[in-house]
């Protein structure tokens, strides 16, 4: 018999990590939204409730159901599905509320139906949510979302994705401070060309990043963290970046970068006792800037969307 | 007792592998010069010979010249060298013909002088070959030709290297269209700026590349082996690029592109026996076009630069 009821964790992600612009990103194990499932009589998606933001009910309008209805639009299930979302990440915190949703939605439903969909797919449908969200179909939150890890976007058009090795040790630290900026706002600040030689310097950071992954090489890793494109540009939106990133490296980070588009920054350290030191370092810089703030420290998430542990309801 | 007579083996290397623009390079196995170096009393360089090409015997015009001087100037070793190559590789061919003889130069020297240097210390030096023979510094041929396998030059200023898995199964086929293309000149038809949609491409294609040499994943280094930026451009260079291309692919291929700075093509293959059928499909191109031409079908040399089994003599 199949469960009916489904309760996740979808976690936080960190897209672009520096060098890898639109194509990089990670879960984070300790930071994500809770979601609640329920397959109904009724097609279609209900979003029965939203605790913790003000987000829209209607299906259409929220990133969970648009992601939902592409699942569905695409399956020969007859029914509908229920959702309600416990929002903990803050939509615009950079660090892919977004994706949470429309992962975790995309994941449950799957799940209920008895797993017809491939993860690749799923990052397909919830791709739709993102393009609701930011007006781009990006990739690169969701997918780490929805297979855990360190994931590569090779391309989206067509959606070629791949894990790339992610060592134990590897942890995150991130603050969002509470300003509003929007992805679509912080792509728009953005150049469409970019000299040769920075593209040439980026792709050797991101082919530097990844072998350094895979061979677990820490300081390898450490001096490919680093973004002379975006960087540049969106930091200036973010207020202190310059000396959260250098108090950072202080206290030991790997690197510091825009978690997404942002207003959230990371840093990556090498173990847990790096991450809460650089935790209370940021901390110490931003406890005197007057502008609310969260500090999060956590490991990387293997699985991504996860199951809960209650058990579903079988009928 | 030192020896102080040397013969060695220097590789033809593949520089940029399609996406990689000058940080990527591979070492082939059986496509390379010889070169023979004496320790001499007097102090300097000497070219005593050059067979099977016409380059010039002053050092200080010679890329294996330049090269060894420039590990001399940070050597206390008080004498010379002495030096013959015997060229197999066509200068300008676009198979790192210059940067063998600048990397078996300093390779030889160093372990004549009891290996003071190491192996990322060589590339520095050989790279003031390929200043000279190219009038820029760059690493991606004498990296793989110095280290073996696939190399990533994640930056050269500083010099960071990295090495990449090569599964053994991957293979090479290099056709050499016997035409002049200095690699100065295929350096200046290149734009200064890309469109920003093409770099983020180009570093998920890197990504990709990296993760599926570290996976063994033929399908994604195949889907990887693009490049929309320089070849549009220097394939127009190519006498039969796109024929080529389409024949390599149709014959197996995992991918197609150019040779450095070319006129050199490469494809890679899963296995020996693809890589044959990569040669004839090209073969059979070419031969109706009335340009002389050479075909290599070679593995990939893990360790790069050798000595040849013949015994130095022991003095």
């Amino acid at each position: 018999m199949q469960a009916t009821r489904l309760s996740l964790f979808a976690p936080a992600t960190i897209a672009n990590l520096s060098c890898g612009f639109d194509v990089l990103g990670l879960a984070l194990e300790g930071v994500g939204d809770c979601m609640h499932l329920e397959l109904t009589e009724r097609p279609g998606v209900e979003i029965r409730k939203v605790s913790g933001m003000d987000l829209p009910l209607e299906a259409d309008k929220n990133v969970a159901g648009v992601a939902a209805l592409a699942l569905l639009a695409k399956s020969d299930y007859k029914g509908g599905v229920a959702i309600e979302i416990d929002k903990r990440i803050k939509p615009g915190s950079g660090i892919g509320s977004s994706a949470a949703s429309s992962a975790g939605a995309v994941w449950g439903l799957n799940q209920l139906l008895g797993s017809p969909f491939s993860p690749e797919q799923l990052v397909g449908f919830a791709m739709k949510g993102e393009e609701l969200a930011s007006g781009a179909a990006h990739a690169d939150n969701v997918a780490p979302a929805l297979l855990g890890g360190i994931t590569l976007v090779r391309s989206t058009d067509p959606l070629d994705l791949a894990r790339v090795h992610c060592p134990k040790a590897l942890h995150a630290c991130v603050l969002h401070p509470q300003i509003e900026l929007k992805t679509s706002d912080a792509r728009k600040i953005l150049k469409t060309t970019i000299p040769l030689k920075l593209g040439i310097r980026q792709w050797g950071n991101v082919g530097g990043l990844i072998t350094g992954l895979f061979t677990e090489d820490f300081g390898l890793i450490s001096r490919s963290l680093e973004d002379g494109i975006i960087e540049p540009v969106r930091s200036l939106l973010i207020p202190g970046f310059q000396a959260l990133r250098e108090k950072a490296l202080e206290a030991g980070a790997l690197g510091f970068g825009i978690s997404g588009s942002g207003p959230s920054v990371f840093a990556l350290t090498h173990g847990p006792e790096k991450a809460h030191k650089v935790a209370r370092a940021l901390d110490e810089v931003y406890a005197g800037f007057g502008i609310p703030f969260e500090i999060h420290v956590s490991g990387i998430s293997r699985q991504g969307v996860r199951a809960l542990d209650s058990t579903p309801i079988i009928t």
